[in-house]
This record gives C-alpha cells, sequence and structure tokens, in this order.
C-alpha cells in the first residue's frame, strides 16, 4: 500500500496561508565573529516559516527542522560570523525544500556576552539579548535584520527638577554643584537594523551605542566606588524613555550613514519605573531616509 | 519659584514618535454584555499610546492613567457592553488629553468565562483569553478590534493515516469503523476581527466558531464518558494547524456576512505538539472581501 | 461490557506519591469581606493535590474539579471572606472525596485591588498579588496561609553615603538638609502568614503593613507633585532588600501578638536593581514564637 | 573622610535572614564532560545565596559576584565537568568571601543539547533543562544536587479502555491487536538527585532514565515513518502522570544502587492534558533509603 501525501491534498477551504511552520526550536549554533577571540556558542531559539498557496493542504513541516539542520551542520565547517547569517542561509534553505511556497521566514532570538569595562576599568561579562530575521522570496529579495535588547538604567529628568524646588523651598535645604534626587529604574532598550543583501552591522557596535544613550549602563560586578560613580554619571543624565529613543535614533543616523535610505530602524524603550507598577514605554519605526531628510522639516 | 513643564520643552533631537504610553496597567473592569444575566468583573491590563511629535520632549503620562481612570469610573454608573468599548472609549479620551498627538492606541487583555456544556450535557465553566484594541485619529478615524484565544485540541491526519497503514501491512492488525492512533494535542487558537465604528461583534460567539473548527474543544470537568467520546470526536476530525485557521475563515466568511469588505481577520492556530519539543503553527492575516473574492481564483 | 476503575488497580511500582492533582485550574471567585461595600470578583488559578498510596494506581482527577466546583457554587449562595476560606474548604472537600488520600493540598493565585491614596490624598486603585494555601488530614489538622506579593520602591543606602562623599570631596558640592543621589528601583516583597483554624489574618492590612517597610510604595497615578514627595519619601528611608525583610519581621511581631508562636512567617523582597541586570534577594521563614523569643539572644 | 561600612552596621531589627544575595545573574559556563567529544559551552543563570546573622545590617552582595566569576574564570583553565561542579565550588567561594555566614547556597538552570536517535536511526539534536545546587555549611557539610527537565509523550490508559468499549459497543467496530484511540500530550517531567561529596551521577544517563519512563520521548526531527512508530509505541505503553513518577523512582532505584542511603530523589510528571485546559501533575520526594525499604511494606 503506498500512502498519499497527506498535506499536499486539496484542502476543503481554498484559502492561501500567510505563515506556516514551526516556532520554538532550540538549538545550539556557533559563531565565528570576525575580530573576536574565539568562537563563540549561542544557545538560539527558532521559528521558521513559508506562506502556504490556497491549492494545498499543509506543509511539510518537518523540512523546517531539515532545513536549520543542515545550514547548523554546515556552520560547524564553516562557521557563520553572526546569528543573522545563520537566519539568512535558513530562510534561503526553506525555500528550496518548500517549492510550493514563495516566501521564507526565519527568526532567532540567543543571549550572548560582552567583556566589559566598569567605570573604574574592572573587567565583567555582561549579558545582552539578541534577535535576528531574515526573509526570502521567489524573486530573490532577501531582508536581514539584526538587533539587541540592552539593559540600562533611566533617572527621571522631570522628578529631578520638582524634588529640587521642594527641598530648596520647603525644607530650607541647599544644593550647589550636585544633582538632585529623582527615581531611577532598570530600563530594556531594544535596537534593530533591517538592511539588504550587501550591508553588514555588528551586533557588539550596537550594544554600545545603546548604552550611551541611556542615562548610565548596568554592571554585573561593581565595587563601592563603581556604583556610585554610576548613579552619578545617571544623575547627571537623566533621560525620559522618550530621550533615550531619540538618543538611539541620532546616532544611528551617525554612526550608520554608509547604509542606504531604505534601512529600517526600529527602537523601543521600556522602563520599569521605580515608582509605578506599570512601565513607561516609547517607540519609533522608521527608515535612515526619513532620519536623514528630518523630521521636524518634514513632518515625517 | 514656578516650575518648568519639562515634557513640553524641545528635545535634543527633532525626531517624532511613533508610539510613546504606559504598558502594564492592571484595572478591574465591569462589563454588562447584553442578554448576560449578570455584570462581569473582569481583571484587565492595558497598554496605553499616543504619538508625540517632533518638536516636544516628552508626553505627560500621567494623563493615560487619568484616561483609563475616568473611563472605568463611567463604567461604575454605565457599564460598557464589552472590553472593546471600554479601550474604545479610553482612545477618544487620549486623544482629549493629549492635545498634540494625533493618534492614540489602546489595547487591553484579560481572562473571561463561559458555561459550556460537555458532550454529555453537564454544565463546566471554560476560560478563555480576550484581546481587544482600538485605534483613534484626530480626523475622526476609529477602529476596534476583539480576539479570543482560545484553548482547545488537535488530532494529526497524517500520523493516523501512516499508522493505520502501519499496523494492517506488519502488525496483522484489523481495524474497521474505527479511526486509527494519532497523536494529539493542546492547541491555542487567536481569532481577531477589526471593525470600523457601528459595527459589533460578540466574543462568546467567536468562541463558539474557533471551538468548531478545531478537532474537538477541550473542557475543565470531564467524567469517563465524556472523556472518552471527546477522544473520538477529536479523532473523526483530524486536522492540522492549517486547516484549523482555514476552518475558523470559512466560518467567519459565513458567520460575518453583514460585516463590510474591510473588516479585518487575524487567525493563528499553534498547536503544542506532542510528539516534537516545538510546536506547529499557522496563521492568516486578510479582510472579509478578500474571503469573499475568494482566494484560489484571485490568488489573493 | 463494564469497565474496569483503571485509576484503582495496582501500579506496577508499589511507591506511594507526594502530591497527584491538577495544576492550572483558571476560576472566578465571588468574595465577600466583611466591611468590604462590595463583593469581589478575583479571577483565581488554582493547583489542588492528594497524596496517593502505594497500593493504587492513579487517583480520580476529575473529582478535584468536582471539589472546587462544588465549592465555588455554594459561594454564589454563602460568599466566602477571603480566598483563603475557598481553599481551605476546598481540601476538605477533596479529603472527602479521595478516601484512599491522608492529606489534601490547594493553593490558589489571584490578583485584588485596593483603593489607595496618594501622598496629596488623590483616589487611585492599586493592584496586589493575592495568594493561599491549605492543607488538611485524616486526623483533622487544617493549615491556612494568605499571603500579598506587593510592589514598592526602594532606595539603597550604601550608595547614598558614598555619592555623598564623592560629591563633597571631589566636586565642591554643597548638600545641606537634603538626602544625596542613590540607585532606587522596583521592589517586589512576598510577606505570608500561615495559621491554624480558629485565626485570621486579612490581606489589605498585610498590604498596608508590607508598604510602611519599604523605602516608598508605588502608586499608578501619580501627579507632579505627588512624584516629587514620593522620591523624597523614599531617600529618606533608603532601605536595603535585608532592611525591609526586617521591617515586615517586626511589624509581624507587633501586629500579630494575638496569633499563636506556631504561626509560620515568611516574608521574601527582591529588588529589581536599576544598577544590574540581576536582582538583590532576601528572605526569612520562622515562626512568630522564634520572633518573640527574640532572634539574637537565641541565635535561632 | 573615610566611610561606613554601611552593611556591615547594627540593623534597627536583630532577626537574622535565612538566605541574603542576588538571583538571575547570567553567565557563560565551560564544561568539559569525561567522555564527551567536545566542550560544551551552557548559558547558565545562577542564584546565589548565603544567610546573615541578626547582628548585621546586611551581606556585601558584589562579593557574590566575584565568587561566581572566580569559579567560571578558573573554568577558562580547567574546565570543571558539569554545571553541578560549578555550583559546589562557588557555593564554597562564598562561604570564604562571607566571613558572617554559615550557609551558602548556589543554584544554576540551563539547557544542554544531547544528540539522540529517532525509532530509524536519524540523528537529531535535542535540547534538555538541566537544574544544578548546591549547600555548603561551616562544618564542612556539602550537598550538590543535579536535575534534568524532560519533553515527552504521555497517552492517557484510562481513555484508551473506555473508546475501546464505546467503538466496540454502540459503533460495531472491530480493533484486533491495535491499540485504541486515546488523548496523549506533551509532558514536562524533572528528575532530581540530590548525592552528598564523593558521588556522582550523570545528566545524560538521567535523561535516558526518564526518556525510558513515559509512553514515548519526543523529538524535534521526525520524517514520516518515525513520527508513526514514535505514535504506536506511546500507545503501547499508556502511562498517567503517577506511572511516570513510579517508573523513574524503580529505575533510579535500580540504576543508582551504589548511592548512599540517604540520596534524596525528586521527581515531578506534569502533562500538559490534550483533553483540559489544565494540567495533571504527580511528585514524589523520597530517599534511596526508603524506595529500598519498599514503600507498601513500611507504608513509608
Amino acid at each position: 500500500m503506498s500512502l498519499p501525501d497527506v498535506q499536499a491534498l486539496r484542502s476543503d477551504h481554498d484559502y492561501k496561508l500567510t505563515r506556516v511552520g514551526v516556532t520554538g526550536v532550540e538549538k545550539p549554533v556557533q559563531i565565528d565573529r570576525p575580530g573576536a577571540s574565539q568562537t563563540h556558542a549561542l544557545h538560539a531559539c527558532f521559528d521558521l516559516f513559508v506562506d502556504l498557496p490556497a491549492g494545498q493542504r499543509g506543509i511539510h513541516m518537518s523540512r523546517n527542522l531539515e532545513a536549520i539542520g543542515e545550514v547548523l551542520d554546515e556552520t560547524v565547517r564553516e562557521p557563520r560570523k553572526g546569528l543573522e547569517w545563520v537566519v539568512e542561509d535558513t530562510a534561503r534553505e526553506l525555500l528550496e525544500r518548500h517549492d510550493y511556497a514563495s516566501v521564507a521566514e526565519v527568526e532567532a532570538e540567543s543571549t550572548f556576552f560582552v567583556e566589559q569595562r566598569t567605570p573604574s576599568g574592572a573587567e565583567t561579562m555582561e549579558p545582552y539579548e539578541l534577535v535576528a530575521k531574515a526573509t526570502a522570496d521567489r524573486e530573490g529579495d532577501l531582508r536581514r535584520s539584526i538587533g539587541v535588547v540592552v539593559t540600562g538604567m533611566t533617572a527621571c529628568p522631570c522628578a529631578m527638577e520638582t524634588t529640587q524646588h521642594i527641598l530648596e523651598d520647603e525644607q530650607d535645604a541647599t544644593i550647589e554643584n550636585a544633582p538632585s534626587v529623582t527615581h531611577n529604574q532598570r530600563n530594556e532598550t531594544l535596537f534593530m537594523i533591517d538592511v539588504r543583501e550587501g550591508n553588514d552591522v555588528d551586533a557588539e557596535d550596537m550594544v554600545t551605542l545603546v548604552e550611551a544613550s541611556m542615562s548610565a549602563p548596568t554592571f554585573e560586578l561593581l565595587k563601592r566606588g563603581d556604583e556610585a560613580r554610576l548613579v552619578l554619571q545617571a544623575h547627571e543624565s537623566p533621560r525620559f524613555v522618550e530621550d533615550v529613543v531619540r538618543e538611539v535614533l541620532a546616532r544611528a543616523k551617525k554612526a550608520y550613514d554608509h547604509l542606504p535610505d531604505d534601512t529600517v530602524i526600529t527602537v523601543k524603550s521600556e522602563a520599569q519605573e521605580s515608582i509605578h507598577k506599570h512601565n513607561a514605554f516609547a517607540e519609533r519605526v522608521t527608515t535612515l531616509g526619513d532620519l536623514r531628510d528630518g523630521d521636524l522639516q518634514t513632518d515625517n
């Protein structure tokens, strides 16, 4: 008895599907970043999709696992230089294995570690979230995104001004050459860049850019002097989530002036407010072209 | 000393922001669904955003809390008939309170309970996730979305055919008038409808529609006969996640034939595969108009 | 054909089991707190367990759903005065329905809302997590626990001292009659009391006690003056997580002086550090008796 | 000006604390398992605690980060053979650095990958959760725990019997030499062993033991024949969560007959029921000694 290809049958309802695939596929991935002293081993979680035309009942889901498996096997011989290259190659593989599909989409998330230095120069290994995404279509169009989520610190500019006012007016306090107290909190900021083939950005550079856009970076290991200096730094650069997003945009415009106008930039900043039970949030999705035109002038 | 309005100052960088606001605001909400025997008390979690023009440093975030507070205070006197009406009114309030904003967006999530009957007719209270969203702009355009996430059961059509083949060929088994064994699993399906003002859909109807689109619904309380009947029902309607999405689309096209062509429909189905550590997933985002045109013919 | 009771069969392996049951059962619960102006509707999530002796293969899990269903049905006629009474009654029901079990255990979690006042006296509805637990055994012994998780704010005493030192010594700053800057952050503190039958504690009182033990409470809606006063309050009471736990213990010892010595007290405080990516944590599990004896003297 | 040691001051309230430390510390860890072809790179998340006597205000939390940092630095020169050895060494370091503490406790979680073979012999890389824990005290007592969480499949024995009855009696169906249909689902089982110094267990062996205790293991990549064989295997070994826990206990008793009586064994099995929205759960916490005595006889 020969088995029918159940997935290849006609569906009861002739509707195409936007995305069909598998989610939550966990894999170890070897990365060989140029300039890095060693191969990085990431633990990444993948989602892999293709579209499905109206005339066919289902996709052959095991092919998604074969596609990611083959790309990862290749990386043993020839490590990719970033997670974004792994998802790009996997998207291409998906299109080859699903001949009925017109688009393939792959997303991956991981944590990566960067050796940083505290204000006093001590070495500390800091974790950041890494996001990579690629879409490939039959016409050969390919987009690749790389993003980082950075945990840092923001100090509120508004409360700082109000507390100074209250202290001086009502409590007869004197504060000279020093910042006033305010609420500060943990902030998580996503910075994502979406490039076409041939262009390249480095995740570690993106981390540096985001950390400079907050009131202060955070570190896992801080001795007492470092801790105080970080607190002072944060109070000298008090920032709303709105400020953080705009700082990232301004720095991205400068840092990525070699990338084309259609490069998409996404920035989201969320502060786990210390004086509220809810979070504060700001977001901008735009292109380098729009940032270059200047928002204020063009009202883009 | 008079305090400057820090948020109203010019920003260092003249970029507008897409969305600024607060996330994770938890509130008790009174709902009075027409036809329901009693007022429902929901515990909902809100996200509230407006856009911010380039010329201004920040939004006044406490106004978002005032907006949701005022709408919820009103519901004490005059209960809204669904969570989607609460978010719509709140979006309108946000625009009034942030005169610099051109768009307001409110999202809310909650769990609601529906009294269902098991195959044998026993009553059981079942939980479903509820999602509501509204956007309002200065031109008076208003869109309101209502969605449900339903937990049900899918049985795999492909493995059922293969096991029957193996059993009959290799194990000399006889299976007549009965389904063969297959893997089945917990499935979560989101069904969301996005309507313009003046149109209305009922969340409980949407739950009924989604449950009928799976291999079988699930219940919290099942005595032994009910459990077996549900298992048999699932094996008589084996369905891929692709099938579930298309069933929902077909039923939505029929059930909502009074809604306009530009009504947006989103369906996502995710199966927590019992034979894999990852999930299977299918999705379609479309409009009622496209579904009416017929996907296969128009290749929409 | 008569069906065997599969669960009542002997197991292949004669080992008793510590806990067998169901987890993640979501239910709406009506609560009628004495003194409260209205019935509270909670959305609670239950775990329900019994032990299983070595001689029997399985428990009849549907009886756990019947037990919680029956108790909740009764609350329609006669509302319980707290979630802890619901779990206590359910634990008793479980023992009745599983005659082979010697112990029953029920846990529930929910969010509840309390109307609070900000420093300036504005009303605001604040969410808190509620935890309830009960164990009942065949000998009639019954323990009932009630806990709250409160989100508040802590300001670091150590960094405050170091920044003042740096500012005055290195930056020639003058700070008089005012606190120096420090890092502050969102803190979540659990306070749980475990009582025997006949004793009673009120969840809202527990919230008040925990909020007074932090550097400052947090509020969902704060106008500008309130925000600044809260920031100042936090800086006037800088506290480590260790301080928060001990404050709760000291206040609990005083507030619950009518409860017996064997009352178990659990306090856990976790600060989402604004200068680190990790959290700071402190915990004490003890009895009122040990607190009364005095820790330092007895080295308990 | 010399800074006071704020943490070393007396507290306002003289209560000792059970556990004080840091949670959620993310670190890359190099592991060199004996017999493994390569060094494993884990991404682990650590919690690190010591106790705090009544006479002291706070612990010096940065020492916890120094302790884990030093142990991980050492692993670059001399890789540990498992995550449990890393936490053990870190617990010892904590005691050295906190001279006021009498107990140190370290927990870590990670995902690790094992190359497995599907029924047809195809290679597939499967993810498992890894848990390690160590406690060390001033008397030199040291306990070390290693645990795995395995995702597999269970098929319900009870529904299988009932559906066969219904099919044969009511639907005139014939089923010979074949299993009847039932509900099956994703199952997550934790197996943890707690040993004293000098004893050793292997995480990969523990995975093998747990997978053999379920109705069937799960795999990321399954071609059609493999999928069907796995489904048949599950239906030939239908198991309750109670059965899974007892199978693990029976196999553990046999596999670890060289370990002492006071070895603590924890087994928890949770099934994400496909016919319910809640989960089924069974647990046993015991010692190898109790398992050896025989539960039924001794009623332990």
